[in-house]
């Protein structure tokens, strides 16, 4: 029997625009706060894995790795994980299986990422290295355009429209509105969204994640160390999967699923011994309102085909069935892309516990989830939480 | 008892220049010799662990987890790694540790460089991107530079000088000239090193590691597996340590060691159950001659400010007391830099089972060592590999 893994402690910084913090700051504030949240001093980490994606080109800086450990204040082996815009996701994995295995009791995990430093232009050329340079980037597709493929192929295969991506987006606006984190706590209405400047056909400007910089951290140990040291840690990772996909859209057989999504879930339920119909609150990657669509259903919440609409139906608001991006998700929470993953258990982790801003709406919540994932879905990691004391 | 982890396969590419080819490309060619190697299928994959460095800048491609699993046929969870020029010996130990945790019984490793694609002075701007962007490489130094100071340091104190570095590169030379996989099969006299042109004092051309282009890979399988399946697989991981430093030269006591080697060596020999005294070869990073000094200093070979002499005296050759980087090292066979911790897996197998080209000198040796660093020794791991039936 495994050791159950708990979150101690977690920490991320207001997402936003502070284009001159580096990454490094970010992740040491949030993993201050994370020590903080957790009650355990950071001599005794064992290990560090830190989410980043393209410190190459906002900060020239690879090798993080030690630099987060060193920002945290945290000497122990350090790796940076690049799994694009799941990368922290990633790393909370990993942190999860070195606790299983034995080999450690506490791991530091989350990620950091500074972007709007860069232009759009070159923030834009910097994401589209989570692409197929090769096949993809060359051709002239950036990610707007790849998602873009995907929601106008899913319109002609199951229906939908523009206006029923637009409330995904109102409604993950809706949730950001108390989060202090929040890069986004405005409300806006569907009007407004269908309104707004394209950016690539079905897409407006607010159909897409902003670019963001932020940090984020969890501090994951052993049931046996939070015992040993009365850690309150009330909150369990309890299932983890991971599956990658072609990197390139033309690979795949069909662009109206992801699924990767649906193997690191399947991998992450069984894990749990859970089923989709035992998830009270999911935090998805929405890095484009297509991209929840597709997420709710690959997670197994909506049939195929049927996520279009549960929006607009209110079904994955605040007050529906499964609320979905109570954060306000990447869209409005805001996206720094190697610190997405992070944030999400983050957010989680304070909504079962009954502090975060939105926690009323899920009072009886007892298992959360979380669905990270990089690029096109080519990397896809999910996570269970569940409250176990 | 955590099951044994065996190398059941190995591959890799010659490594030197072939600026027209893709990391992917080259991390597929070395995952189908290791497959080929091993007898397993890519089908039975569970996890791929991928190291890679400089894509950004070499291919404008991040995100190479996923392509390097597909360029090896394999559908499994897939994650890059990025500890600079360490970043597939991690990979390895990540290998091994998922391995040894019971969630895994067939994981591929290795990892892929391109870099002669990019001019020397591009090439060079994109190592620097493992150094501290903020505090080393805006003041100028870049990794020669930064060795030298740890090299004119460590003849400050401990004595030494450029003709003592020369001899860590003629041995190495030396060891590479039948090595078929190695970049430069040639022999070089002292005289030569110490006329070559000046890099940085006091390094010359030939204390330095080329700009090459490769790809390694090895199919990590476990003992059930190896035995359920009937394979040929005698040599085994047995020990794996991982440390880290702070990523500036400044931050540290002293720049005449490498502190994060002898941690991770440490943590290795301790879950391996050996010492220093028990290891029969070695291969270690010899990114710049006075690494390989470090290194084996470090590592316990030799003690602090002995390392210095010994290539001088030949105890590190092929036909000394602990032969060390009978590949070639790093200096003959080439640095394609995420591959190189791979490659020392590589090389290191061969040498143990008996079919490398130098394996005659070491026919007798049940216990190898691999050290792979990534900076100035920011990121270090190192892995012990024994011969087991």
């Amino acid at each position: 029997m495994v050791s159950q893994v708990r979150v101690a402690g977690v920490g991320m910084t207001p997402f936003g625009k502070s284009p001159e913090r580096t990454a490094r700051e970010m992740f040491g504030d949030a993993a201050d706060e994370a020590f903080e949240d957790a009650g355990v001093d950071p001599d005794d980490v064992e290990e560090v894995f830190y989410g980043n994606f393209m410190g190459e080109f906002a900060e020239q800086q690879g090798h993080q790795g030690p630099l987060a450990a060193s920002a945290a204040g945290v000497r122990a082996p350090a790796t940076r994980i690049e799994s694009a815009c799941a990368s922290s996701g990633v790393a909370v994995r990993m942190g999860v299986e070195k606790i299983r295995s034995g080999a450690a009791d506490v791991v530091l995990v989350g990620g950091a990422e500074r972007m709007t430093n860069l232009s759009t232009a070159d923030g834009t050329a910097a994401l589209a290295a989570a692409a197929d340079a090769l096949y993809e980037i060359n051709a002239g597709v950036t990610f707007p355009g790849a998602y873009s493929l995907m929601a106008n192929r899913y319109f002609e295969e199951y229906g939908g429209d523009r206006e029923d991506l637009a409330h995904v987006a109102v409604k993950n606006h809706d949730h950001a509105v108390d989060n202090e984190l929040a890069q986004f706590q405005m409300e806006i209405t569907v009007e407004k969204v269908l309104d707004a400047v394209q950016v690539c056909s079905p897409f407006g400007l607010f159909d897409c994640s902003p670019m963001s910089d932020g940090g984020s951290a969890a501090v994951l140990v052993s049931e046996a160390f939070a015992e040993e040291h009365g850690l309150d840690a009330s909150v369990a990772i309890t299932g983890t999967g991971q599956a990658s996909d072609s990197l390139a859209l033309h690979d795949r057989e069909s662009i109206t699923g992801t699924p990767a999504a649906a193997e690191a879930a399947q991998m992450a339920y069984d894990d749990a011994g859970v089923t989709p119909d035992d998830v009270d609150v999911a935090e998805v990657h929405d890095c484009f309102t297509i991209a929840e669509v597709l997420a709710i259903e690959s997670l197994g919440f909506f049939g195929k085909g049927e996520g279009i609409t549960v929006a607009r139906e209110g079904k994955t608001a605040i007050d529906g069935e499964l609320p979905v991006n109570l954060s306000g998700g990447l869209k409005a929470k805001g996206h720094p892309v190697g610190a997405t993953g992070g944030a999400q258990i983050s957010e989680m982790t304070k909504m079962l516990r009954g502090d975060h801003v939105n926690s009323d709406a899920v009072s009886d919540a007892t298992v959360g989830l979380t669905h990270n994932a990089g690029g096109t879905v080519a990397s896809c990691v999910v996570n269970v939480l569940e409250v176990v004391e």
